[in-house]
């Protein structure tokens, strides 16, 4: 009997040496492969991170991430603060022993889930009042707290506390959420620095870029941001939140030559053509519930774009769902099987599909890295819209 | 990058030289240990099998299952029949290739399940008639149609069509449904011939036991199905079907000395302290949804007895759910996360769970196997029962 599968040790959720480093290792225009070190392993960019909002990938293991090359998870502050309770994810050995990933994490700051309780919070100079959806109580998250939360949960990267407006903003409440933030920031920054005590720690703070869809805010905020401190990577915050996607294509393409040498990374982004589109346009770092959320509704990504697995026409379909992907799912099953689990409402069903759906933005990932890295992006990205979007142009 | 998992090439589904074959290896009490030769694979016996209703065993992975050592699954002709239809399972390459499953497999034959739908089920001498769950159609299973379908799918071991009736069934009632099963096992026994050309196919029918509480029908009924023809096993039905344990433990104990030396199959038992029992008693297969159903409502089997992993008192505690137990969820996992799993709703909880539980009496039927071998069942079993139902006697 096969038996002892791995039993980490719990060294393996330390650090004893912490390191955090990025190397641009290879460029194709504005796109670039490189290696971002952290303390808890080396992530190769552009890389998408798997989220495990409440601390878990919805329905899949640490095994499986590991299996579908996941090197980089999110964990969401707001969800494992209000359950439950960074004390006891602290108590339970912090965020990588409590999940069972000794590979690096991020923990995004709660900004966006505050304030996308809409009715519910409240908002001042302070930081924002809420109320838990869980429980109801009412809580307040504030750019020292959320920085003390994310210290406690002990990720790899932490993100500053920001203020996120729609994606529609006009120039006055852009430019008010962009001031707070970068205000918000400077608190976040100092809370860090007092935590780790001035020395490098086993953590590194990112801050978060807001301007909405205003480019001449956005530009000023990289200046602002820079001005700050010494950073080890940006987040661009406040896109892929309602505006049109060739808003967030066309800012991304103009921001680009304001950004600095820093691992940028583009939060909740995104759908298959949303990284191959921001890639080329010089993002390194993704997160998106899509694969786990469209896996649990049946919708599957493959080369040859979305399948819905309900259809019927794969009832007797002996194909894989996508025969060009090494995943369990696809080395094992047929499409009728997997449209069985879902007709029948078996939970593996569920399962499956996020496992592809998550390896298949990673090898997305792997295969836009090796395209930079041969300094082929373009006809690799025109060949790959042709198959996925069925068109021969961007 | 880890990659490719595995492929399980086409040709490990089928098999050319078909086997039958069970011997005894050893013997503690009544209690045996053996080896069953199917077509797919050897198993040891005393042997728990997962239950893979409409062929997965909910949540599970078949790599889950040979990492919980699984040797033999079953799965439900009922259900598979009503959707998605054998055929549509013959197409996508019969029951094992279906489900990724190259280990041995058996298919109950429906009965149990038709007799199950109260009210909306009509019973002649020709079979059953009743209605699909899934949509309402009109349905009727016959001796001959469980065998047809069930060939179809292609288990190594089919079940005989049998007529259940409840645990407190009188005499005459309980007589009536042996004769009947008598008479259909005759019909399930010429139609499997007749499909399998008289020659030894890939698959074996056993004949299914019923006689309710009565002894004196039960032993009846043993001789009876010995006299229709040489078998390859037996199963006992009609017990935990709602009668008080000590009755089936006490029907399997006065049972045993009329019994052949073919492999005993006690339908639908059991739990690990069923498991134990009946061991003890000579029975040699189980199988049960107790540790999947048990496990997706966050209760767990562990060597000191049963755990409600959502009890308060487990939300900060850092020990496994069973330190005994080699599976991925106790090697990898806090009683602590596992319970936030279950708070949160997160889906992975519902896997790990039924994963430990399925591992746990699997582990169990090895612990059993291993302590026949010795010949120190008693004193083994009685520690067992000291530490899991905290009593010193049976």
């Amino acid at each position: 009997m096969p038996v002892l599968l791995f039993r980490i040790p719990r060294s393996a959720f330390r650090v004893e040496s912490p390191v955090f480093d990025f190397t641009v290792d290879a460029t194709s225009g504005c796109a670039r492969s490189g290696t971002l070190t952290l303390p808890h392993g080396t992530v190769e960019t552009p890389v998408f991170m798997p989220v495990g909002t409440q601390g878990s990938v919805r329905t899949l293991s640490p095994n499986d991430l590991r299996a579908s090359g996941a090197t980089l998870v999110l964990a969401n502050t707001y969800h494992l603060h209000v359950r439950p309770g960074e004390q006891v994810v602290e108590k339970l050995g912090a965020l990588h022993r409590f999940m069972g990933w000794d590979r690096p994490l991020l923990t995004d700051s709660g900004g966006f889930q505050v304030f996308s309780l809409e009715g519910s919070r409240r908002l001042d100079e302070d930081g924002v009042e809420f109320q838990s959806h869980v429980d109801g109580s009412r809580r307040t998250l504030t750019p020292e707290r959320a920085t003390e939360i994310q210290w406690t949960l002990g990720a790899d990267i932490a993100m500053a506390f920001d203020h996120v407006v729609p994606g529609g903003a006009d120039e006055p409440t852009a430019r008010d959420a962009l001031e707070r933030t970068l205000r918000w920031l400077e608190r976040c920054r100092k809370r860090h620095a007092e935590l780790s005590h001035g020395r490098m720690g086993g953590q590194t703070l990112w801050p978060i870029l807001q301007g909405g869809a205003h480019l001449d805010l956005r530009t000023e905020g990289v200046r602002r941001i820079l001005d700050l401190g010494a950073w080890t990577g940006l987040a661009i915050g406040g896109l892929s939140v309602g505006e049109p996607k060739a808003v967030m294509y066309d800012m991304l393409e103009r921001l680009e030559p304001k950004l600095p040498a820093l691992p940028r990374y583009l939060m909740g982004v995104g759908f298959p053509e949303d990284l191959v589109a921001a890639v080329e346009r010089g993002v390194d770092l993704f997160d998106c519930v899509a694969p786990t959320r469209n896996g649990r509704n049946g919708s599957a990504f493959t080369a040859d774009g979305p399948v819905n697995i309900r259809n019927a026409e794969h009832r007797e379909d002996p194909r894989p769902l996508d025969d060009a992907c090494d995943c369990e799912t696809c080395t094992t099953f047929s499409r009728g099987y997997l449209r069985h689990l879902f007709m029948a409402e078996e939970l593996l069903g569920l399962r499956l599909l996020s496992l592809h759906n998550v390896r298949y933005l990673i090898r997305l990932a792997e295969a836009l890295r090796a395209a930079i890295r041969r300094n082929t992006l373009g006809p690799w990205a025109a060949e790959w819209r042709r198959r996925y979007l069925h068109t021969g142009s961007a």
